[in-house]
């Protein structure tokens, strides 16, 4: 399914209603995720940092890109029709006098992503230019807003790369085995990932031990695979632009019991946190549903990771939490991960991670089934 | 070879000769290269933009990391032991006030980045508060111009990458051929890259034309290879945390003699930089040795990508730009790309990439040698 020029247009709408009423003359963007949400801009050349990128979206009319000549291409071929361009890097005035003209030209208070997971993708020396020339305040959650809450469209993309992984992790046993090291399991499977369509991985995850694992966020060891170890691996692939972020379990022959007892405890979490997720229940509601089911289980329900799941789109993480304090009300169309995770005694950690659409009659679930014991390998 | 914690020490006593002589207190640093250069924290989920992670190096004595719980263990497997966390993320206060707290204790003005392809990698609300508390200014290009110049160990690993790129780039004729469409070449390679080494593949970007390519930013299409069409593929790939960043040009069946004599200027000025890219030489220096060439070769030397080069290391691109303005002298220990590329007469861009070491004696290639005509696939 494609992103359509009417449906961009329709968010742009969207964002404008919330401009007027923020009083807002217009949106300033500067994020891959944030600028591509209004124009489609898609490209990986964002692993540079050296050039900004700049999207002006006015309280009214079209969106303004301001962008280093080499992206003026691509971005013609999107909807976007206004494209101001400067020759980047450079290093005297990277872009900047032609921004601030442009916001100048535009008039009235300027916002921008100002709370939790934003920031303002651009030299700290050339915030200050814009500050010092408009006035630069929070867009009030505007754009965090829409993004938080996809259309058919995205919710078909999410579901394609949840399918691709889904493909990937059906095959790890081809990859993994008790002698393998870790690492080359990691660099295997992200292969299996490519094979199976995705565009790039840009996450991989995972652990292993007998009853859970170390840290979940460290890079792959060359330690083998030893018979009864759990072995999870977590993925954030990247099909046409959207991510999927969910985990697999796998045991290397037979799981401890109280491993096994772990996993069965977050599948039923997981159950808990789908059957909770409705329309209008907050985030804190999913988060205690799972928080409760935890507590009953055979594991300590440790708190580093911060969160029991969290929004998914264009990027890995974004919106809502899942945690006691976020009060987000669930909204139709909004797509979610589900990630209960425990500390069993004597082990480490264990995680279980799916992702679901919010549709009005309550949670899908986008990825595939999880098996319902560790995986044999 | 093996970064060090003295190695690491070093790093920080070097940047503490530059805050004296900058007057500042500490060094605050909020980017996944910054963070691990002082550091060695190195992991996948930066990807998320969820979480902010603070490093605090301040004028005397040992870097204070405050972080996310879920970043401890890591960060506690590196040479820094003052760790300090909060449970993350927190709606309220997600380490702002932990920050501060850390920042007043030093006492004195705060340095980060504030130039060229530098960003706060934390919320402008955060920022704000951060600068209520604290003077936070401009660390006068500390930081990057320590990360400009490679020790033998970064060195020694961006040679690795440029290696198992190479493996990857002499086996695409496995995977290219007349008739496979382009987003195929792209999932392929990098599945070649990772069965070469690869830990993974952030960047990836190409091109397809009988006369050079249309841009070299755009996502792969579908459309398939044709007879005479040149193909280059660009690829960033990480082993153990380093970049390299370079290209390769194929040709399906025979070359137009236009491309082909493209290729070979490429080639030529790409020899010019190498020759002009002496210690003490400047980054403009480099530039015009390869713009004279290419002024006399075949096509037009538009400048739409902006330069002809940069520096290279743990981001893709860093560092130092061959344009005419950019002064910087070479110091050996510098990595960097040259560049070259130039648009042919009713056709498209060409560009050729290589990547150097700047030893005392002179420009090191450490991409293997590119073949010297268009490869035939």
């Amino acid at each position: 399914m494609t992103i359509t020029a009417t449906e961009y247009q329709a968010r742009v709408a969207r964002a404008q209603a919330g401009m007027t009423a923020a009083g807002l003359g217009a949106l300033l963007l500067t994020t891959e995720a944030d600028v591509r949400y209004f124009t489609g801009f898609l490209t990986r050349f964002w692993e540079s940092p050296t050039r900004p990128w700049y999207l002006v979206v006015p309280a009214q009319g079209n969106p303004i890109a301001v962008i280093p000549s080499i992206g003026a291409a691509l971005m013609g071929k999107t909807w976007i029709s206004d494209i101001r361009t400067w020759v980047s890097p450079d290093l005297v005035d990277d872009g900047v006098s032609l921004l601030i003209a442009t916001l100048r030209d535009i008039g009235g208070d300027i916002g921008t992503p100002f709370g939790l997971e934003s920031h303002a993708r651009m030299p700290l020396a050339a915030l200050a230019q814009v500050q010092a020339a408009v006035t630069l305040r929070s867009d009030q959650g505007i754009v965090a807003g829409l993004r938080a809450v996809k259309s058919p469209a995205e919710i078909s993309k999410i579901t394609a790369s949840c399918a691709i992984a889904g493909r990937a992790f059906d095959r790890v046993p081809e990859i993994a085995r008790k002698g393998v090291p870790l690492s080359h399991v990691f660099r295997d499977f992200q292969r299996l990932c490519l094979e199976e369509g995705a565009d790039w991985v840009p996450y991989l995850a995972g652990g292993v031990g007998r009853l859970g694992y170390d840290d979940v966020i460290s890079p792959a060891t060359d330690e083998p695979l030893a018979q009864g170890d759990v072995l999870m691996l977590d993925t954030g692939l990247i099909r046409d632009g959207y991510f999927c972020d969910y985990d697999r379990n796998y045991v290397v022959g037979a799981a401890d019991p109280l491993a096994a007892d772990g996993y069965a405890c977050l599948l039923d979490a997981c159950a808990a946190g789908r059957a909770a997720a409705t329309v209008g229940a907050t985030a804190a509601d999913v988060f205690h549903a799972m928080h409760a089911v935890i507590a009953q289980g055979p594991g300590v329900a440790g708190n580093d990771p911060g969160r029991l799941g969290h929004g998914l789109g264009m990027q890995l993480t974004e919106g809502l939490s899942l945690i006691p304090t976020d009060q987000t009300p669930l909204a139709a169309g909004m797509v979610i991960t589900l990630e209960p995770g425990l500390t069993l005694p004597g082990g480490g950690y264990l995680v279980h991670e799916d992702n679901f659409v919010i549709d009005p009659q309550g949670a899908r679930q986008i990825s595939p089934p999880a098996w319902p014991e560790l995986r044999r390998i």
